[in-house]
């Protein structure tokens, strides 16, 4: 349970940074910067939780606003240090998606959804918040064009049901779905991987 | 219940093509363009759904998923000949159009809702999963600019409450309803009709 | 009651224009000026009601949509004129804030969410119908970056809760708060005072 508790503050952590540097580099105000942080953040999770009809869980659980606040008064006052910060915000976010990943899709298999839609719910956890980071600041969602990111959550969620299929403990399908996000994105940026385009 | 299932189907068809189309103008990779395609198709009825606290078909309805990842298989292999396919694709769209905004209204009138919201329901239904389609693409969404489209929807909708003030019987105002948009729509393109400007 | 339904009109007719002006800048149409003027007037408060997954009040309040339409076409009709009413205008829209903070922190308790979330859901009441607007204008939603409103808005529901600690009668707060968010948005912009921005 602490395990896991740590692993998604780290998630909250990683993806708050994400949005203060994407609005920062928008010139946001300090308000602009939090909600930024914020959907970063809690916008993948809440997106799914509106679509499945269950209860938005940062509404009640007040971990995640302290952290999101605290994370972004950090990220502000540190702002001209955070590139030393770079490897380990990279792996904090890494092991965010991995975890995001495969929470969603065990809440869509808890709402008795069909396995591919659970796939696409566990990558919409993890790469929304990004998506919603990136339309509120006028870009084009990072995920649509640059990035092996929502591939890595998608062949994750296709590794839960598979092990799944061999009746694997409950714990372990947890542990080596989210690894298998974690390596794949991991390669991706080492070896520079890339989706293809087409025109 | 086979007619209108093929209906549904080749509104689907139509707008994830759209989306593809619009997807690979940006330039995004096969995942962006997966996910245009989709929200293009559902983006609307899943709007309509979460605001009057329905379930969300795609959800459990597979065949959409499977449809929409079809077409935007087919229509990236094929994305050089859909030009061919251009006047078959304003059809299966303007009829998709058409047969949206009536399951939108039918669904707004099963919620309990005043002919007014019914109307905006059955608009946003058919109408919505562009407008969600060009705000992940970055554009202004096209129909708040440039095509008579929603209008073509609201008419329809008009008509539906007129022909059921009259107690025609619920299969005849379902097809004259869809045809009041499928005509519209079809002479505003033919005659290059658009919508006042004011500046 | 009445006294708030004179309230809640000035501000939905405060919201509605600036929908309006936004999407004439914008060169749409004008059935883009009108769903721009609904989603600035509804937008803030549905995405409130959906988070909380309590009824969207204008799905059977016909008075919003009445208001709304009306407003729109006055709006469009007399577009050279409304710079006379610019004073009026601001004033109405602050109020409006002022209003659907309050109304906005008092669903929230409601609902049962913590004081943060509720002060969160107050200024997402006040504030997000604008940055829908803008979103759907593809402009960077401007509390952002440019004015102090949602400042105010939290404020006013740190007032709120501050004053429930004193046990005020609930009519007292009621208009304290919303007061608060009046009083320091007017100084703001009469003192043109802007949030810190970070570079």
């Amino acid at each position: 349970m602490d395990f896991i508790f740590v692993i998604d503050i780290l998630g909250v952590v990683a993806f708050s940074i994400s949005g203060v540097l994407t609005a920062m580099r928008k010139e946001l105000d300090v308000f602009g910067i939090l909600i930024i942080a914020f959907v970063t953040s809690v916008g993948g999770g809440t997106l799914r939780d509106v679509l499945i009809q269950s209860d938005v869980s940062w509404l009640t659980n007040m971990a995640y606003i302290y952290v999101i606040i605290g994370t972004t008064i950090f990220a502000i006052v540190f702002r001209n240090k955070l590139k030393y910060l770079r490897k380990s915000l990279f792996l904090f976010d890494t092991i965010g998606i991995g975890f995001y990943t495969v929470v969603g899709v065990e809440k869509a298999i808890s709402a008795g959804l069909p396995p591919i839609t659970c796939i696409a719910f566990g990558t919409m956890s993890a790469c929304f918040g990004g998506v919603i980071r990136d339309i509120l600041c006028n870009d084009i969602p990072v995920i649509f064009h640059k990035e092996i990111y929502a591939t890595a959550c998608i062949m994750g969620g296709f590794t839960y049901f598979l092990l799944d299929y061999f009746y694997l403990p409950q714990d372990l399908i947890f542990i080596i779905s989210g690894s298998v996000v974690i390596a794949i994105r991991i390669s991706a940026v080492v070896f520079k991987i890339k989706l293809p385009k087409v025109y």
